[in-house]
């Protein structure tokens, strides 16, 4: 099973296009598009995929929660490392560890900019690509290419997954979680100053993203946000045996 | 020392750009183009290219031999093997087995057709990469691409080069020994019919493209040309002991 490729607000049609043809090239067919710039379908995106099936089949969402509501491991791809707290690992050894994972999708930001600190908030470990220091910024599609090339000449060499594990929670349990524990913490009062609240939350994302729950994890965060946002705390001492 | 990257009648200026793109990516940095179509320089390649520092540098021919003319060691791209006797192999073996060479050039193919058999006769060896039976065609600088990411990824792993080795002939020596060999061909009347001159003179190339000279064999297999053609043969059992 090849990953789910997933672009975040791409701008030109026809790097959607060329990543659907380096998709096809080894046999990925899940491309998923984050709000794309110009929207879609686009005929510059028809031109430059050379007929690769996967074009037929894209799928666009209107953010990247939604984007990866039924993937269970997410990785963003990034040229520099942004110094936080989640694996930073090379194309190869990226796909040694997917193959540990199930529902494993890969991101990739805007021509632009890349990926913000808010999409790296969805995933739960980074590809770096290294480059030159002289041309460090890899074409969208090329880095595409990247992966998918890198995925299908690794492939030789599998891991196997054990099966005993259960797997991680889909994202739109997780996000399910979030929103919980983001709304309670709102009316706690908890984001203050106002204006920081979206980096707090994201530092939140973050750091729950690595701990990679499960679904039966996510439900007992759930309670266990729902039990402290609406009981106020009662001295276990004062109650009686 | 990366290799030299050859691009044999380019179509499009974008390709050309994102192959200088690539290249400048992974630290390449000698690109030569032999008779791109649209001329050269190319507007279109500039604004892909992302001020790869690669483009400023670009040499272009009018054939591929004199591209190659200062090579010592040329790989060509194909994406589906030709029933050649050359060694065929994925990118990443082409990494290992390049470290024992010097001067190494890389041959790619236009959009439309990819390499011709003559084209293939002045290469050493082919690259292939492996793709789907699907989509097999990648597209031009995303093959590029694929020989510049992998040359850099495979570096960590260095082959020592024996140093004891003579190095294989600059390809215009090379040349040199292909021209005066077919001359003397033709003036001998093997070139038969002649419209199988052009098959037959690839296949000599090919040949001796194998045999990998050294300049000194070169000189040495002139000579043997030199003399096959001037003499007649002597019977040896009538010569004087």
């Amino acid at each position: 099973m090849t990953p789910t490729i997933v672009l975040v607000m791409p701008q030109m049609g026809e790097n959607i296009g060329m990543a659907a043809r380096a998709m096809g090239n080894f046999d990925f067919t899940d491309l998923r598009l984050v709000a794309p710039r110009d929207g879609w379908p686009n005929p510059n995106a028809v031109g430059a995929a050379a007929d690769s099936p996967v074009l037929k089949n894209v799928q666009v969402f209107e953010t990247l929660h939604a984007a990866l509501h039924d993937q269970r491991y997410v990785y963003g791809t990034s040229v520099r490392q942004r110094h936080m707290q989640k694996a930073v690992m090379t194309p190869g050894s990226f796909v040694a560890d997917a193959q540990v994972h199930q529902d494993v999708a890969v991101v990739f930001g805007g021509e632009r900019a890349g990926l913000s600190n808010g999409d790296l908030s969805y995933c739960n470990a980074i590809i770096e690509i290294p480059t030159s220091d002289q041309l460090p910024s890899i074409n969208l599609a090329q880095t595409v290419f990247a992966i998918c090339y890198t995925w299908r000449g690794h492939m030789d060499a599998k891991v196997e997954r054990p099966d005993s594990i259960d797997p991680p929670a889909a994202k739109n349990e997780l996000q399910g979680l979030f929103d919980h524990l983001e709304s309670a913490l709102g009316v706690s009062g908890f984001f203050y100053p106002a204006h920081k609240k979206k980096v707090m939350a994201e530092n939140i994302r973050h750091s729950l993203q690595r701990a990679n729950f499960t679904t039966q994890e996510v439900r007992t965060w759930r309670g266990i946000v729902e039990a402290l946002a609406k009981k106020p705390h009662i001295k276990r001492g004062c109650q009686s045996p």
